[in-house]
């Protein structure tokens, strides 16, 4: 059966406990992520060269914790608590952010670009596999914020006066998808319920490989939009 | 005329006109303060010794960026570029911040809770001396938002387990008032229309007199949260 066919399936969501407390895991996980995101966001904004700049991290960075924010209420009300998560599942991320730590301001621009992206279509792909009701919060948290755009217009810009730098930000960006996929691996080979949440509906390798081959796809098409691959 | 006696005179808001290019000016000045205190919240927070403290700081930070965007609103509405408005006056922010650099978290924590009530002092006597139409922005960028009680419990927290800590931090706090009325001085010498537009009401010098008494008494207040002072 190839993947594509496995991927017509709709995945039996309905089957799965909304207050099932691998959810409330799978939240905490989420939740560390987006502290990791504020915190090398602005860390890798002291390359920025320009206020312009500063302002357009500060405004992506500001829009991560609002999901932390949003995230936390979720964890809390599932009986988890969001300070012990962020200490239970940051490693990981910061694992990631310093295998992906960027040398120059177009490349923390990529990976600003990048990492939202995935984020995205990482909460998407969940959320198609998770009850209607826990849906919507991951949806929200997800809701696109248009900041972003800068990262795309400015490297872009970039790459138009300097084609020469299209094919080092093309393996850059290789790379992020690369270290991330390894990394939410790790995470999941740890968190066995998290694993089986989000891969029960489907035989389980299929269900993993279409995950990572949609993730995949669309990274491909965000280096697109930033005119590198 | 003792300075009391003017501060309990109304002063005549009402006659200064809410679309006045000195307010927009005032507004820009004040968001160059948010871009910059948002910067050196969460580079000071690099002191933070666990996740809770960093979430802590994160929250606090992610606050002055939404202060930044409301006041960013009104700048553009009234004509002036928010980017170049950070450009034009974060160097005096900038200026109070290296010469407050903690050089220890709970510096760091006495800084960021003192800072917060100063310029929370600050837009409230703002708002005073404001048309009516402006004051309604003014106290919404001031709006308690509670986040600084964690620095108040925490530094109340060390003073107790260690008394010898509350002179050092004391003296520590009078220098971040005498910086920030300093800086302060130096925004309003350098533009002499924001400055007419503070205190046009009173008699000048008796205006900004009461200004920095106000400010002042309200700061022993906070030294006293703190257990400080």
């Amino acid at each position: 059966m190839s993947p594509s066919a496995d991927a017509s399936e709709p995945l039996p969501t309905s089957s799965i406990d909304p207050d099932d407390g691998a959810i409330a895991k799978l939240f905490a996980v989420l939740l560390a992520g987006e502290y990791a995101a504020f915190y090398r966001l602005v860390a890798e904004s002291s390359m920025a060269p320009d206020e312009d700049a500063g302002i357009a991290i500060a405004r992506m960075a500001t829009s991560e914790f609002a999901h932390y924010e949003m995230l936390a209420e979720q964890v809390t009300r599932r009986g988890l608590d969001p300070v012990e998560s962020v200490v239970r599942y940051r490693k990981v991320f910061d694992q990631y952010h310093d295998a992906t730590t960027p040398k120059t301001w177009l490349e923390a621009l990529v990976k600003a670009y990048v990492a939202d992206g995935l984020a995205a279509d990482f909460y998407n792909e969940l959320s198609q596999m998770l009850p209607a009701s826990v849906r919507e919060v991951v949806a929200s948290v997800m809701a696109e914020t248009g900041n972003s755009q800068f990262a795309r217009d400015h490297v872009n810009a970039a790459i138009a006066a300097d084609p020469d730098l299209r094919s080092p930000l093309t393996l850059w960006g290789r790379r992020l998808l690369g270290e991330a996929v390894t990394h939410t691996q790790w995470v999941l080979a740890a968190e066995d319920d998290v694993m089986d949440l989000l891969f029960a509906g489907a035989s389980s390798l299929h269900g993993v490989a279409d995950f990572f081959e949609t993730v995949s796809a669309r990274h491909a098409q965000r280096m697109a939009d930033l005119g590198l691959g």
